[in-house]
C-alpha cells in the first residue's frame, strides 16, 4: 500500500532547539530510499507503508539513543484506491484551481 | 518499543457519517489485543509500536475494502525511555496537578 | 460557529514532564466554560469557535508566562452544518455502529 | 503573539477530490496577507495568531457555503518567546545541520 505522510517529530526534554535532530530525521529516510520533501513544520513524505513506517520508527529509536528520554510525533497520512497519486500530483491539483480562479473571463 | 497512539481516520468520498468505518477500526484495534480507548475526536491506543501500525494498516485495508476510496488519517504517537507510563498515568499525572491546584493553602 | 476540537498542547524546553501545564489548560479551559473532556493524549473540547480559540491562545499566553519558552500544539477540529452534533452524540454513534456488529442474526 | 501554523483542511461529504476547497483557503490565506506556502499535506503560515485563525474560521465558513457539510481540520501551531524564528529560519535550521552532518572532517 502506498502512502503519503507529513510527519513532525518533537523530541521532548532536550531543551528548546530540535533542529539537529530533525536532521537525523532527514538522512534516516533518505536512507530508506524515500522521497522525502523538508517544509518549516514537518516532512512531507510518500513511499511503501511498511518502508515508511519502518523509517518513522528508526527515527524514534535514533532521537531516544542521541540522549532525548521522550518524543511527541505528529503523523498525517493519506491512502487512496482511485488512483495514484504523487506528492507533486497534490500540489499541481490545488495549483492548477488557483489559476483556474485566476483567469480572466 | 512501547508507545501511546492517538488514531483519527477520516474516509473521505463515502458522504458525511463516518462512524460504521470507526467502529469497524476499534474491532481491528481490539481484536490485536491492544488497549484501547474511544473518544469524541479518536481512539487512545497503547501498546507495541510493531502491533500498533499493524493494526493501524489493517483499519486503512479494511476501510477501502468497505468501499472508502480515500482516506485522511491524522495520528499522534508518543514514546518515552525515561520510563514507563500508561495512559490512565497519563490521565492521573494531569488529574493529580489539578488537585494539588485547588487545594486551599 | 458550533466546533469540536481535540487540543493536545506539547511545551518545549521545560523537561520531560508537562502535566502541570496540561492541568493549568484545563483551568482555563473550564474558566471559559467550555464543556471539555481530558483523555491519554489530549483534550476534547465543544463550543462556540471564537470562545475555544480565544480559550487556546490563552492557554499559549499562560504557558510562556509559566516559563516555557516553546510550545508545539496539535489541534484537530470539526464544524459541521448538516446538523448539530455534540461530543457525546459522536462516541455514541460509533458505539451504536459496535452494538449492531456484535448482535447475533 | 507571533505563531507558525501548520494547516490541513478536510472536506466531508463532497466526494474524493477536495483540492478546489484547498484552492479557495489559498486565496483566503493570501487576502489575509499572510505568508504561505503549500505543500503536499497542507500549508505552512506564519503570522499573528489572531489573523491566522481569523482567516482559518474564514475557510472553514467559505468551504461550507461552497456546499461541504463536513470539516475536519488538522492545525499544528508554534509559538516561541526565547527568540523571532520565520518558517525559513525553521527550514535553514534543518538543512545547516544536514551539511554539518555532511562535510568530511
Amino acid at each position: 500500500m502506498n502512502v503519503i505522510v507529513d510527519l513532525c517529530v518533537v523530541p521532548m526534554g532536550v531543551g528548546v532547539s530540535v533542529s539537529r535532530y530533525i536532521a537525523v530525521c532527514e538522512k534516516i529516510l533518505a536512507e530508506a530510499g524515500l522521497n522525502c520533501q523538508l517544509h518549516a513544520y514537518g516532512t512531507n513524505i510518500e513511499g511503501d507503508w511498511d518502508t515508511v513506517f519502518t523509517a518513522i520508527r528508526r527515527c524514534h529509536t535514533v532521537i531516544h539513543e542521541m540522549g532525548a528520554p521522550r518524543i511527541s510525533t505528529t503523523i498525517k497520512l493519506g491512502t487512496r484506491t482511485d488512483r495514484p497519486q504523487t506528492m507533486m500530483d497534490k500540489i499541481r491539483s490545488v495549483e492548477e484551481k488557483l489559476k483556474l480562479a485566476e483567469r480572466p473571463d
